[in-house]
């Protein structure tokens, strides 16, 4: 390795560990990065002169001595455009280093099919929005997005959309296009993106195998394995909500088979079971059932334990699989998962093998609808942490 | 790094090439790892004083130039042991680099469950005899062994071995202290070791995501993810054979579930529906029932059926969570899957989602019941393969 590829990857490092963990000394960078006090000293001189991370003294710590100096991110210089296409709503923000949400707009999305046109004009236009608000000194530094739907990870293209009815659209080309900042738009799954913000940021941190499961219409998967983001041979692996575990009684599912974990344990499901009318759905819907079975309403507890069942069953088959150390409920499930967890756990002490749940927890998601946004950030910051001064031509 | 280190790790990295690929060219090993020359000479050297590995002069390439010498593994040198605990037999063999198999012993085994002290005075009566029919100058490098149960990866304790009803055996200690040869012996999950020697030495080679299915009297599996086989937070991950496809109407389970994979496509399932009494059983009441399906005998046929279609349910589940490249048969499944891959494509088609399942392939392991044998050798070199000199104190 030649000395600039060396010092870039290092630069590139030490602003990874800010911007994860948010403030961390300059003693702690030298002993993760196995670095002696006047390399880190260089290197966030570097950074600091980039506008990408300041030095701060530290609150008071207790311990005699001089404390050591601690490295922030710089949030209001570098920033990423994060976009998020879900079934209800579009949203677009400007992130900060640190993962810090600086602004954000959103539009309600109806239901019924939208065309890529349609829902690119919306996002551009905030994207424009939000880069002029941005301060004149502040630098875009990447572009991500995700998508409710499955996504060839090199070029952004949807695959496939089930609920807007998309195959094969070019969404991530189109939208950097209709931006029109000269940057690429870098797309990812909802539920990927979601499971590493939350192994980032939110109730995953420090576990290496984890899976979170993203409800809304459907239940998108996203799964960590061995601390890396599961994702096959095309991108495409995780779909754990088309695992089948009710072959030939089971709700037929969006995706053409029957049974599908998601097609069990969706909002449909959970809104039939309580028999709720096909015109009633939606977010706030599915809080009423639950709202209700808080209450004591029989038939809104009976169908939050019949999608316990369902969900317990198709967890219990994840943790065989994967052994994880948590398992997280996001998107509308996290609403879902407080009323039907006495199932989910008696269906994972029946169908999980001891030594396999033995040491497993089931938690919400922290970062709720926000989890899918950051992780579309992360996307964004790929670059920039890859090669900090490179990407911003310094 | 220091000098010594990136020497060990080079001499390393050289013989892990020799030994997975057979016969490697001087000049594609400088290529692959990049290095000059006289560095991969001085490296062969080394290595070939140790007595690991030998150069040769290529057959005639029929191109002009003096040909590349060839970096063969040295057979006869140094050996591990590899020890495969299996439902229906017990096997030992002295295992040469490039995992050539020199000598082997092996005894059937009784179903009925067997004792922690009566198989290791089996295995250990092998070794021994292994070892003493060696060449003098041969070096004992490594034991690894397979065993068909749960294992905690630290230090071989069977965690979970249904089939003998072992509930934490310290099966690798006790082993280890037997032979008595001032060797650790590594365990490891028998499927999950066939997993890893089909993709180092069989149908797998080349595929980053991989699902091995292994069938004896349950069936194990083995998980290919981005190259590495998936543990898991204990190394208890891979059971698919307990994935729930039939939770309601479904066969018991060994493990007191019901409804998992290896209910519905188990040895005893097949034998069930081709309505054969209980008191057969094996591999070879197994065969049996194929080969009538194959003469046309309906209800053997009509029994590999519906086999098939929950096979390819439990597939099709695998294929939309992992995206793998292939899915490879091994056990007892190499046997059943010709009678069944109509089933298996058919119910792949219906429940796997287009792109996750576009371009998987579906074969059977080319190891046969090999594969976990040759997988329980790979965790024996896995030591001289770190540090080849140092292993053999050089």
């Amino acid at each position: 390795m030649f000395p600039g590829e060396i010092r870039r990857r290092h630069l590139g490092t030490l602003l990874r560990h800010v911007h994860v963990d948010g403030s961390v000394s300059r003693t702690a960078l030298g002993e993760r990065m196995g670095l002696n006090r006047s390399t880190i000293m260089a290197l966030t001189a570097e950074l600091g002169a980039a506008g990408l991370v300041r030095e701060e003294t530290p609150a008071e710590t207790g311990r005699a001595g001089r404390p050591s100096l601690v490295v922030r991110p710089e949030v209001t210089g570098a920033y990423v455009l994060a976009f998020d296409v879900a079934v209800d709503w579009l949203v677009a923000a400007r992130v900060g280093l640190g993962g810090v949400v600086l602004d954000r707009r959103r539009a309600d999305r109806p239901r019924a099919g939208a065309d890529l046109d349609r829902v690119v004009e919306v996002l551009a236009g905030f994207g424009r929005e939000l880069r002029e608000a941005a301060p004149p000194d502040a630098v875009c530094v990447g572009i991500g997005a995700s998508y409710c739907g499955m996504i060839r990870p090199g070029d952004g293209m949807v695959r496939f959309g089930p609920d807007m009815g998309w195959v094969d659209q070019a969404f991530g080309a189109e939208l950097g296009r209709r931006l029109g900042f000269g940057l690429p738009v870098a797309v990812g799954n909802e539920a990927h993106l979601g499971a590493v913000a939350e192994q980032l940021r939110g109730a995953g941190v420090g576990f290496r195998n984890l899976i979170y499961l993203h409800g809304d219409v459907g239940v998108g998967g996203g799964i960590i394995v061995g601390g890396k983001l599961l994702d096959g041979d095309g991108g495409y692996g995780c779909e754990l909500g088309h695992m089948v575990v009710n072959p030939y009684q089971g709700r037929p599912c969006g995706c053409g088979s029957r049974g599908c974990l998601e097609a069990e344990v969706g909002e449909r499901a959970l809104l039939d079971a309580a028999g709720w009318p096909t015109e009633r759905y939606g977010r706030d819907a599915l809080r009423e059932v639950v709202a209700d079975a808080a209450a004591g309403g029989p038939a809104a507890r009976e169908a939050l334990h019949r999608i316990g069942d369902w969900l317990g069953i198709g967890v219990a088959n994840l943790i065989n699989l994967f052994n994880p150390g948590i398992v997280l409920f996001g998107g509308m499930l996290r609403d879902v998962y407080p009323g039907a967890a006495e199932q989910v756990r008696a269906r994972i002490v029946h169908h999980g093998l001891p030594v396999a749940r033995e040491r497993v927890r089931l938690r919400v998601s922290a970062l709720g609808d926000d989890a899918t946004l950051v992780g579309a950030a992360e996307l964004g910051f790929a670059e920039l942490l890859a090669d900090p001064l490179g990407v911003l031509g310094s």
